[in-house]
């Protein structure tokens, strides 16, 4: 796989400071109404911020919101200061959120093609702003949601953050603004994005990418993904014989196998064909770079029993047999 | 004042390939309702992106639009593939645009006194998120409307583009960024931020002041202030007697004074209040070191015949006698 050669490159060095937490994905095919353009699914979305600030700070009373916004319909601000008291702040741990496009950025982009380059063209051009609207207005609305649980959410778009990509991998991004963004206490928040390609002009940058690079960068302790089926599959979900791969293990080669349960036929992966930044396979190839780095990685159903216990860490070590979703380890 | 110190020690190397022809500064309370909490003036701010477009390319035909998001009440993207054809993509000037956030953002940053810094503090750990939930909220709201006229605009919003300051100077900001977007065809939309800061923690960065940043790096043609009221008067202009001044000039010590008209008395100067980030007097200082590096600032209402002719350019060398606005220059 042409990423292999990119990863194995990255320096060791790394501009944080203290050792972060976790690197959760919020797939978009979860946080979002799959088959409605442009339509947030707002019950996950709300679940999933909840379990988020659950898994991020310890004390079992939600602190006070952070998003002021005026509401729909009402003329004021929401906003208690006296809430907020003087004592120092919540501590929260150290988490980056980066979340896919899912009915969002998705038409667009493949509309136009802005994925192949070519930024001469009219329509690709108008294609990319036309993406990033769509993105950005998602990555908003997600911002919010978590910055209502208390989470002091910001938000770093890749493409005013400094990535850039080089034939679709990453050549450059800014990768100290995130640190000093978490260093300050706040949880960044990045999203799949169209971004300037140096050879085809403009690309998309997919979730996925991103957390293969911050993950090699910034060594969290485990990677969650949180997605809208219970985890990978030996074939499509949707089929009545389908397997939960519960555990796959990676070799230092990349290559990966798949530990339990023990299958006896070979696998045929669930590739969601209207997905333009690649689906299941691309997710295990990423899972598997990152678990290379001995890092575990969580692929579970967001908004779920399961996707609580992925995220606050407590499978590290040892998988309990009731909890359902797929881990993917290094195996040595 | 002490941004002259940082103005000064900027270095002369620029990143930027070509000159840009103009730095365009959306007034908060031009575009926004100031008296109504996170309230649009959707006709000026229509309008203001019409005259852009004019200003920006020589067909007086409009192109086709770049926002594809889904209306209110629509379950369908407008966006036709044809209408873009496949000739080579229309030639936009090099502008760049800075907002400032008007009823956006001013009332969640004053709450919290986030100028102040003190990132410690719970208030303004979330005063510091608020900000930038309603500033980003109306920066994409921005976006849109240029992009529905044809405008490549792109968001890079200063706290996620590596702008960071140091006791409120700009201490370091991802300005090759800006140039790379504007290099590939496309509009910088930037705006006045929540930002970190490395002595204070966090602060306000006023769309003034990086407007003077970019100007100084990026060295337009000229910069133009899109604002509520006519330009600078000698005193609030909602005195009967206000008399609009026509022509500032800046001696090479930063210094100013009043050339058109001739006045007897000396200036006292609009100071609106409220603004969080500095009123005329602010403004003032920062086109005073614009106009200093030789670039002519205009100062001019928003969305009327005097801000087409400002932003097309036909000032420069001379102001006609029926125009109507301020023009900050250098003496020499």
């Amino acid at each position: 796989m042409e990423h292999n050669n990119q990863t194995q490159t990255i320096s060791t060095h790394s501009p944080f400071t203290q050792p972060i937490r976790c690197i959760v994905k919020l797939g978009g095919a979860a946080i979002t109404c799959k088959n409605e353009l442009e339509m947030i699914n707002e019950e996950t979305l709300q679940k999933v911020s909840e379990q988020l600030r659950q898994a991020m700070i310890t004390s079992s009373e939600k602190p006070p919101g952070m998003d002021w916004s005026k509401r729909p319909g009402s003329s004021e601000i929401c906003c208690n200061p006296e809430e907020f008291g003087d004592q120092s702040v919540v501590d929260f741990s150290r988490f980056i959120v980066v979340h896919g496009a899912g009915s969002f950025g998705h038409f667009q982009a493949s509309k136009s093609s802005v994925h192949k380059g070519q930024l001469n063209k009219p329509l690709v051009k108008a294609g990319f702003v036309a993406t990033r609207i769509s993105v950005t207005t998602l990555t908003l609305e997600i911002i919010r949601a978590l910055a209502r649980e208390g989470i002091p959410s910001v938000g770093m778009s890749p493409f005013s953050s400094g990535w850039f990509t080089r034939e679709r991998q990453v050549s450059s991004a800014d990768i100290s603004s995130v640190a000093k963004a978490i260093d300050s206490g706040f949880t960044p928040v990045l999203h799949g994005d169209a971004v300037l390609d140096e050879i085809l002009g403009c690309t998309i940058l997919s979730g996925d990418v991103i957390i293969s690079h911050l993950a090699a960068y910034s060594k969290p302790e485990y990677v969650v993904f949180l997605t809208d089926v219970y985890g990978v599959y030996d074939r499509p979900p949707t089929e009545p014989d389908a397997i939960l791969l519960k555990e796959i293990a990676v070799s230092e080669d990349g290559s990966w196998s798949v530990v339990k349960p023990k299958l006896q036929n070979s696998i045929e992966l669930t590739v969601a064909a209207h997905d333009t930044t690649g689906g299941m396979q691309t997710k295990i190839s990423e899972a598997a770079m990152i678990a290379k780095l001995g890092i575990d990685v969580y692929i579970v159903k967001a908004a779920t029993s399961h996707s609580l216990r992925a995220l606050t860490g407590e499978l590290r070590g040892n998988i309990p047999d009731d909890w359902l979703g797929t881990v993917v380890r290094s195996s040595r």
